[in-house]
């Protein structure tokens, strides 16, 4: 079972009970409408555990620091403007608590998000799980089940820098061009499991097909680093021909979720936790 | 260091941004204030973790269950209605996930709690992380930090049933009785870590002290478990003298954060995960 079947069954079997929850799992953020609010809220929660999604011995302020820039990309995929977080960690007792929340600042502070609350247990091994708190304007969040036929497909940047680097960088959100993209772009999502991955989340949500053209290969990274390597955190968006990004190729009637590129179909490739499994 | 002392040093050293968080760590819930709306918004994360929280074998549907209402019962400390939930998973191939997310709809589909999204990590050993939002009026959340001199103290019932049950009971949330108390109640939290301990947290918020007149022992437990035991999440709240509950004792304006109990002042006893340590 692949991550997306498992998170839909799940998705299946919990009920919406609306009061308030316009969108719920199956986006990069939940979406929630406070009662007589001009803005809509904006929710997503995302782990960093030793040995699953950093090494031990990785810096206490490093994983702070990454663990914020990465929840935050799912903030900047629907447009979202960071508002507060939750963290909570467990963690030996010789972990450094407050290195841990120096790197938090480092990104944090950038974008005047608060950490408003949290918890804390000791464990052997060092995890986290951040929840973030951004708001776009009623109805404006950006969502990946929007893409329609005929849109361009772009995205914000070259990719698979930080697969060549062995995933040693440090991404920045794109928290600006999402917000620059409310009202134009119609579908968006970040690329964190890899473009081709990604991108047929994305078709598959609203329904399309897609054609790549080309992709943008970052200096240093090899054609397959940047179709299926992950974690550069640039965004996939799709819209009309005017949109800040680079273009590479554009949404079609084919049926959905295919991905072609080069008129072959790429086999799935890209970072899925699950895949492996039975 | 103790967890409060450990929670006081990051709070100190993390900014409020403001941008709507009206209230951020030291309460049983951050309050944040959406633009324009009528009510306020409280957040709580609690995490359970296997060989911490539960033990090895817990039924993955407990498990559940357990996370959903000790989450819960900080929104009843502060008078919320809960809206909605994120939940964060990481667990072994073999754990049974729908098995989980029954055990989370036993008790969160009784308070039309939606589960609005999470993240799914693989991992050797069980762990979640639940984030709730409920809800409350504008500026209404009961607080840890209003209680005054005169008040009579109050619990909701009676205490340390589940330390004398080896911790094996799952006690309800007090979500009716928190939002029967909005507007009456003046400082209010759940009892998570014992009577005694929690008591003195409330006092310190508040900056007054509190004398005990006594104390209500539950069916089989000893005086010992119900001043110290915990995880009975019973309400302890302070107002005027005709509030429903059980009423212990009054509010006092003797050095803040000292409870005594018959004339003697009682040592600290109550769960701290950090207490131990160096």
């Amino acid at each position: 079972m692949t991550e997306q079947q498992l998170v839909e069954r799940i998705r299946r079997y919990l009920p919406v009970h609306g009061r308030g929850v316009v969108l719920s799992i199956g986006d990069d953020c939940a979406i929630f409408r406070p009662q007589g609010s001009r803005e809509d809220l904006l929710f997503t929660s995302d782990q960093s555990i030793q040995d699953v999604h950093f090494r031990a011995g990785t810096s206490a302020r490093r994983i702070g620091a990454r663990a914020i820039a990465r929840a935050l990309s799912d903030i900047a995929a629907m447009g979202g403007d960071p508002r507060f977080c939750l963290i909570s960690v467990s963690m030996p007792a010789r972990f450094d608590l407050i290195s841990f929340y120096r790197g938090v600042r480092s990104v944090a502070d950038r974008y005047r998000l608060t950490v408003a609350g949290g918890d804390l247990a000791r464990t052997k091994r060092v995890a986290c799980d951040v929840v973030v708190c951004g708001s776009v304007s009623r109805g404006a969040a950006l969502r990946r089940d929007r893409a329609r036929p005929g849109n361009v497909v772009y995205v914000s940047g070259p990719l698979g820098a930080n697969a060549a680097s062995g995933y040693k960088l440090q991404p920045e959100p794109r928290i600006a061009l999402g917000r620059r993209l409310l009202g134009r772009a119609t579908g968006c999502m970040d690329i964190s499991d890899g473009l081709v991955i990604d991108l047929a989340r994305l078709c598959q949500a609203s329904g399309v097909g897609a054609e790549l053209a080309g992709v943008p290969v970052a200096d240093g990274a090899t054609l397959d680093q940047a179709t299926n390597g992950g974690e550069d955190y640039e965004l996939l968006y799709t819209g009309p021909p005017n949109l800040p990004g680079i273009p590479i190729g554009f949404i079609s009637e084919s049926p959905h979720g295919i991905v072609t590129f080069p008129n072959s179909e790429l086999t799935r490739g890209g970072w899925d936790h699950f895949a492996n499994e039975s």
